[in-house]
């Protein structure tokens, strides 16, 4: 539950992104498979679901405010090639990365929202490691080559994201390997 | 594509409350699952999809303008019992039915936006079968029973919703019924 209202409205916009930024990736990967990059599709795919995680959690935390709210947030726009498009996707997850969850972390840390601090940090870490997949999946595209990937897993509970791997225990969340989701091709 | 300002902000501001809508049912239909009402959870999950298709049309007629952009979008919020949840989601699915997409779509024609008055206009055909869905499911569940309920079709082009049946051909775009995707328990 939220009690101050300075977090509760960063809990909104931080669930606006993720929630726009799972809808692009839906579509983004849809436009990777078009291309023939199947991997980058399923890495989108996967990445989505982390951002659901995330979005599930600022929700939660959020549970105790009911009603409707006009609420803003940032988000990536433009459907163009994959390259273009994981530009889009990498300039989304460094702005949370070095903007958006270091400040609202620290807002909900001094209005000692602990809900509220659990949730923006699963993502931030979770985000550091989409944005460097990203970047890689961007040099691979533009060299005109798919990247090497076999399959994601992703915690449900944190969106920790793991490529090609499973670990006996979530080093984010501390949740069993049995919490993590996998995505194959 | 979109060549008008307003209809671009219309857009990104539909493609946010579509995105919110898609997130929160995932989250609310987890906890009708939870409380019991397995047929109400189905049909969270596959509205879910129907948003998740209206939020993809939404950026694809925006696709030629690209960026970041700071979005507001209307979002209900709160996770309580299935019986307040689904005051949320008819309450959102009647804003989006009465307000959001008649004053969306009489913009898009003003301004010439063909791709955008499509957009909106499958989406609003679909929010008023939410609607009356979900009111019928909270009749149920405040007389603490489950909605009857085998499965949902969903059209992946426009998000038409069907209970219990499949179309041979779309009626709101026309799609042949291969376009459907269906949702089981
Ligand atoms: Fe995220
Ligand atoms: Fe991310
Ligand atoms: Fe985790
Ligand atoms: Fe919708
Ligand atoms: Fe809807
Ligand atoms: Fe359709």
């Amino acid at each position: 539950m939220v009690k101050n209202d300075m977090t509760a409205q960063n809990l909104r916009s931080a669930y606006a992104g993720e929630s726009m930024a799972y809808q692009r990736y839906k579509v983004w990967g849809q436009k990777a498979d078009e291309e023939g990059f199947e991997n980058v599709a399923l890495l989108f795919d996967a990445i989505a679901y982390a951002e659901e995680v995330h979005a599930g959690n600022h929700f939660a935390a959020h549970d105790n405010v009911e009603g409707d709210f006009l609420v803003a947030g940032g988000g990536e726009f433009g459907l163009g090639t994959t390259s273009e498009n994981l530009v889009g996707a990498i300039e989304g997850e460094e702005g949370e990365v070095e903007q958006m969850y270091p400040t609202y972390s620290i807002v909900a840390k001094e209005q000692g929202e602990s809900d509220a601090v659990r949730s923006f940090h699963y993502a931030l870490e979770a985000e550091q490691i989409h944005a460097k997949l990203f970047r890689n999946a961007k040099e691979h595209v533009d060299n005109g080559e798919d990247i090497e990937l076999e399959y994601v897993t992703i915690c449900e509970v944190c969106g920790h994201t793991v490529v090609d791997g499973l670990p006996d225990k979530c080093p984010v969340c501390g949740e069993p390997s049995s919490a993590f989701r996998k995505f194959t091709k």
